[in-house]
């Protein structure tokens, strides 16, 4: 089953979407918004998948779906959290500024409490104020889940998942070191996320997610031109089961709670840091590590930040090439543009 | 005008409150629920001010208010973000451990991005897994705040403080230093927060508000026994439309977006470390500064952190002696108590 957010009112308008993303059926009467659904999924979800099957038979009403049409699939969140699962983009982006990193980051992981009253929707423009913010792109994974109860296990945690979906976790690196040094984490250097215009079960990914991790390339485009095509189930240290549990361990997660999986990142095969995709390797899903290999391998950067007129392009096509979620697709704009 | 959110549904039923605290009126004709009103503060906010002035004069329906009944005015939020405008708590927290505070602190605020997708009713208990986690109270101002456009001003974010209400930001004290040496912030070691049974919008609070402080004495009892009686509208270095520019900068802010103040801290008068309460002093809004006057007057502290069967009440009274927001109320139990 794939759900999506029309964008309309606050909080979207809940629609089916047929697998191949090519129509949608309403769901009102089941529920008006995503967040209403996810706070009632035990009644909702059956509902909602009959809906789905009626809606592949063509035995409902439908409407032709287009994704520029859709918010995130929810377009403010009660809880974003995002996680460090891939532990070789922190490694990397440490071993650029020559910090070492803690053992215990393999084991323990690294999150974030995000901002998520106001989503950018997929196909909006990213507005930057600043070019010297240094805006970056991070291609993640990301999960929506259920009511989670304090204290659950890893393994628990992974039935309370009830959407998979693509984010694009905006981030002002230039403003990070700075803030970080405060002490408080994150706030000024994380503006409003995206999200991919469509949110998929887990069980409709098939052999695609494995309980805990989707197995997917995926795609990051930068002005058209391939940037990464990592393997979102490879070096993944931290399955989503422990993220969830992770940010459950001292209190509950509200149904309809984001978790991520922070930038995707693959080792490089020959044990050094990622190649380009124009030199054989899998890319980069942010500029980030692009600067960081740049760094690690000619002494300084040479690759850009995000600059006003560019555009992000973030998308994941199954076995047979079809589009899963639709894809997150920005250009870069001034504020007040 | 005050409001409150009656525990039914994950959202609450929003009423009018009387200014007394003994009566209320249902707002559910002009809306639902709290974050309802907040969606469309422009068309509910007069409605319910006529409404708020029928339930004075008695010509509307009306009910007895207790406090037990209400969650906190938004059960959950889009955004929760917690400043440190006391600096004096900062500079108090950082003496006891030998670590300088960075100029920039006086004039940079530090904020947190906290989690709000469910925040504990004000007279619910805090349950707390294990209480070596440290567990400790900080009893705080806050605002909710409506739409706020990225970019805006500290003077122009002023208008747009809804409500003003109090705060137990609770922190796990313990969990804190491996948590921030980490550097991605908190998120353990801050459970679910708790809110005043009300919130009073500025016109209300008259002269007890000038246009970005609070002024009140902030009460916060342990056990019965008084903790703290600090000056809300002395040593608060930011106001409020300050911190709410400080965490628009990069983004918008939704309405329902609550600001906190940080930990209320006054500087004694002497310009020692603030005494406790007993010794003619205004006490202290968290045990953490509690332990760290005892520390730099002793070499260690003395006072425990919140254990299992301790009472925190946090409220504040006006100049006749009644009650402005109700009391957060809290026991601490045990995780499955």
């Amino acid at each position: 089953m794939k759900l999506a957010s029309l964008n309309e009112g606050r909080d979207g308008r809940l629609v089916v979407v047929s697998h191949d993303l090519t129509h949608y059926t309403d769901a009102g009467l089941i529920a008006p918004t995503m967040q209403a659904a996810l706070d009632n999924w035990a009644q909702c979800r059956p509902a909602l998948e009959t809906l789905s099957q009626a809606l592949e038979r063509g035995a409902v009403p439908t409407s032709r779906f287009h994704e520029r049409q859709a918010h995130c699939p929810l377009p403010r969140a009660f809880q974003w959290a995002d996680g460090s699962a891939y532990v070789n983009h922190v490694q990397l982006v440490r071993q650029a500024r020559g910090a070492a990193m803690p053992e215990s980051f393999w084991t323990d992981p690294l999150m974030y409490q995000g901002g998520s009253d106001d989503f950018v929707p997929p196909r909006a423009p990213i507005r930057l104020a600043d070019e010297a913010w240094g805006c970056d792109l991070e291609a993640e994974v990301g999960v929506i889940t259920t009511d989670v109860p304090q204290g659950i296990s890893p393994q628990a945690a992974c039935e309370h998942i009830a959407l998979v979906l693509l984010v694009n976790d905006v981030s002002l690196r230039n403003l990070i070191p700075d803030e970080l040094a405060k002490g408080f984490g994150f706030f000024q250097a994380k503006p409003a996320s995206s999200f991919s215009p469509v949110a998929v079960t887990p069980k409709s990914l098939g052999t695609l997610w494995d309980g805990g991790r989707l197995h997917v390339t995926l795609c990051v485009d930068l002005d058209e031109k391939p940037l990464g095509r990592a393997e979102t189930g490879v070096d993944m240290t931290f399955d989503f089961g422990t993220l969830i549990a992770h940010a459950a361990r001292t209190r509950n997660l509200c149904a309809g709670t984001i978790i991520g999986s922070g930038t995707v990142s693959n080792r490089d095969q020959s044990g050094g840091p990622g190649r380009p995709i124009i030199d054989g390797g899998l890319g980069y899903s942010c500029l980030a590590e692009v600067r960081v290999v740049e760094t690690i391998l000619h002494g300084a950067p040479t690759t850009p930040f995000l600059r006003h007129g560019q555009t992000v392009r973030i998308f994941a096509n199954d076995h047979k090439g079809h589009s899963i979620f639709g894809a997150i697709e920005q250009n870069i704009v001034p504020l007040n543009s």
